[in-house]
């Protein structure tokens, strides 16, 4: 049985995280941690969990998890996430980090998207970045992996097949994705309370403004070989769960559908969590489980990608536990069916 | 035309009030105040108000609205308002006031529920209590009106014929209410963010908690004659406009559903804002609108009255400019259908 | 391994009946029927099951389900249910019938409010009704069991701690219900098509005008000693699941909440699913499981309770696994966590 | 006063119609058809009409609305609508016709895109299309107007400005949209019940096969005289009202933001409904009012013009009686503010 802690037990993804691990036989979560929320039952945090978690938030510090847990989730904000990680793999714990200070493998491009100066920047470079379906052979041996952000997974996923097979250009690719809004966190903000995103749809952090580019620039420029440069359009969208990605990128020769299909489906052939589907995926059909659906067109010269998952499971807690998987020897799939 | 200002224009209310007004052929608003948002344009708070209203929003003292306005709504939370309607009185102008600080007649039950000593108690039991379908006659002479809150207003209406007629027992009347996410205010709060409310039902203020409960109690016993005894129950329904109220009261005497609903039909003969139906009402059906719509059902010895509107329109920025025709001399449904 | 044949796979509780025996490790679904989606593959109709299950809808008779399973689950609709339960039998399997043909003990009764002579009456009345928190151990030996209804479920469990043990006057029960769309299924009509039940609540069978209103009198009459008589109003609400229903019994003689709290809990000791908290209970916490969440509060002479549930899961397949694991000698809670 | 007729008043857009027209000061509803509804009175069909407009449903020709009608607005679906106008057109009557049936110039793409023969191709070519920012000057003196499509306005106008000054290809244009369900009709589909559209987000008509995509081609080739090229890419969002267009076009020549928003001011000078704003725009800031709202963004040397609007009242019944207006002589803006 794997002692598992789980830092900033409060949020969504975090939640996801431990309805997946007490379906889990070989995890036990033995520590949550909180700032704000410091001795208070999870329960009463998470009232859904009345029952069937009794444990307290505490403020605890990375080696105080240490001596509880074997294998820490670090589900904290970014820059609080680097403070806390090498504390915790000193400690002896493996790590998978689902903020986004370990993903990019600059420090400097670290600090142009995220204004902070990393400062465990040694480590940026060399931790794997957690995508199963892209690296499953390099995460086993890891004691840190870099848990990828849910649009991220969603636009990767989509087009690294054709990417890495030269089907299209890796140019001018449009990305314009359409999340549900647990995504943007447990935190009230005016743009996030009901009355203000029922009933409506907006865009965001339009143009080169989200920080989820430079993550899908860098992990589509490495699973094809060239830079790859894209176009990237969040919206909110007036729904709990889900992210659909519709993605256009440029044929380098005429392709028929069929082709792209197949060739996506090999790609991600054994990949147990892929659904490569004819039809057009909506993301009612993978929320809240751990698939990612994807379909093709080709229309006019551009292939257009459909991918939908969702966002807290696949895009967040389940690859989290994806990994952990990996990492310690159990079955890739194992409580994530 | 009737120079209007606004106390509090960021909430939701004041949007639909600016709304209304600005379709009004008698007012112009020339001020509007914002503790936090001073000095910004109002659409840049309200968006949707952008090319239609070119007013800035200021921290403004009730004696400088005064300067520039003879008609004033005041839509400040509770003891704010008490703070500024005596100041705007004296600075000679004419007041709708949205909060609760001057719907309840006594100023120890004020203090009760609402934990403040009143600092303006002489204008309590005096003032008039703006529903102008029980006190039309009343309000046209008003410097001050206290405007209803949503679910008094709809539990109100409901239940005023059947208590004035003696048709049902004015003791142990049950008011199971539900209301859209906008009654909560703008204010972001956890329990009102959309990963919370949405795709949930929840109650709060079980019981004798909520606010608007002595309000009910109080204009129904003032209709019937009689100590009104009430349990109320509201609940937060996953949409932004509206409240039903599902409302149980004991028959005094078998009666038919026919004549419960002549009944009601008589009582508000004339009243053009109340639509007596035999359908089941929906919610959806007024909102938007300045219409309340009711039915009842007359089931085992219990008459159920079911009554909706729309909690930011009916239930306060219609029924506020209702006041505001009636103080002023023009026709009740002026800028309203 | 138990061969599992599904009749009538097309509808919202099958869908999520097919998704919990996937997870479970004793069950195999070997047969799936739907008259108007024969030979398409279930994945077809439940793109949510691409990848997850390999297997064709057929138009079955009975006799031919009973050569490839060992149980079936009768989701039909009333009336085709009792056609195809006999023969069901008859051919050896144990069945567990979701609609609401075997719930009522007269036929009478079942003709008044189902419009139908039962044509296999001589069931009624020895069927068990599948609620296990009442009657776990008449449930094991039986090779038929009534799947209770939703609405039903949830007002049963919530009331019958405190009928059984005295507490509440079993007259003039008030039961205000609150479901979500998936409850009115999914067969297309126009006041479940989005823009009508979206932004909108609405209540519908007001009065003694639904058919779940027997079954609730039938069962707590049964658990009181005395006949129950309720008034119930359910309504649609914007949400695809859960169901809360808000009760209001009057006590028998004057009762402290915690008094209330703590028979309910004794009542329900050792029963895996209830959850009796003292925080008032949103849908949200317990949807997509098999928890029944409720609370007690006194006002006025009143008990209140509030219960909610998943009305596809705990209101439907949920509870139909649970029947299936007591008759078969699994433990209650398998594939149910 | 004007005497109005509408054909096909059961749809959500007559709906629409119908409120505002009770608001315009010189029409008068006088006749309403129905083909199913034939003989309810309409407030049976509308609910929220209930009070406001006592008039039936009558399954009545042509020449019977000619009759009591001097303009028809004409919501049949297509197909119908060539079957009527001209009778009422001969019968003396103008007419704004909401369906696609006159919006296309040339009868071999009408029935490519439709799958009918026009019966009455002669009028294709020379009948306007109604979008009065484009063509309000040949409006006035029109007979027949076509009124546009939703998605067809939210594009189009979005697009305009920078296609008709060449600072934009017109060749490779991406229109990725987003609709509320509403736009989907008022006719039971299993893909608009709410429990398959809610917490869900879907693209359909992927490709080139959505039948709003040549009316956008042949509009805007029009006003950029060239060839415009687009792919449209249509999703459903779970809301009742709006459409959000994001639309990526390549630049002709490097350009800043606020020449680009420049030209789109001055493009739009004097047009009362459009609103070129600087912040994103969300569908919730125009719906239930007759505005368009855009801007533009320049990302990579793409402008990204995201363009929303209510697709019931500036997608259809809005501008349909801004159209009535023009023609009829009375301020555009008349009703509609």
């Amino acid at each position: 049985m794997v002692r598992v802690g789980i830092l900033g037990a409060t949020g969504y993804a975090a939640l996801e995280l431990i309805k997946i691990l007490l379906r889990h036989p070989h995890a036990k979560i033995t520590a949550l941690t909180s700032r704000q929320e410091g001795n208070r039952n999870v329960h009463e945090v998470h009232p859904s969990l009345y029952g069937r978690l009794d444990l307290r938030c505490e403020d605890l510090a990375p080696a105080q998890v240490c001596e509880r847990a074997d294998f820490v989730f670090c589900a904290l904000p970014h820059v609080a996430s680097m403070e806390a990680v090498p504390a915790l793999l000193d400690g002896g714990c493996r790590v998978v980090d689902l903020s986004a200070d370990y993903r990019l493998n600059d420090p400097a491009v670290y600090e142009t998207w995220y204004g902070h100066v990393h400062s465990d920047a040694a480590r940026l470079g060399r931790t794997v970045y957690g995508l199963p379906e892209l690296w499953a052979a390099k995460i086993p041996p890891e004691r840190l992996i870099a848990n990828p952000g849910c649009y991220t997974s969603t636009a990767i996923l989509g087009l690294a097949a054709l990417l890495h097979g030269g089907w299209v250009e890796p140019q001018g690719i449009i990305i314009d994705a359409k999340s549900g809004v647990s995504g943007a966190g447990r935190t009230p903000k005016l743009n996030t309370i009901f009355s203000e995103c029922n009933e409506g749809v907006s865009a965001y952090s339009v143009g080169t403004r989200h920080r989820h580019l430079p993550e899908i620039e860098q992990v589509l420029s490495a699973v094809c070989g060239q830079p790859v440069d894209a176009i990237f359009t969040p919206h909110l969208i007036p729904m709990d769960r889900g992210i659909m990605a519709t993605m256009y990128a440029r044929l380098t020769r005429p392709a028929a559908e069929g082709e792209l299909l197949e060739a996506t489906r090999r790609f991600y052939e054994g990949k147990p969590f892929i659904r490569v589907v004819e039809h057009l995926p909506a993301t009612k059909d993978s929320a809240h489980t751990n698939y990612c659906d994807m379909t093709v067109r080709v229309v006019k010269g551009q292939a257009i990608v459909i991918a939908c998952l969702d966002n807290l499971i696949k895009g967040a807690a389940g690859v989290a536990v994806q990994n952990f998987n990996l990492m310690c020897g159990f079955p890739e799939t194992m409580a994530l069916l």
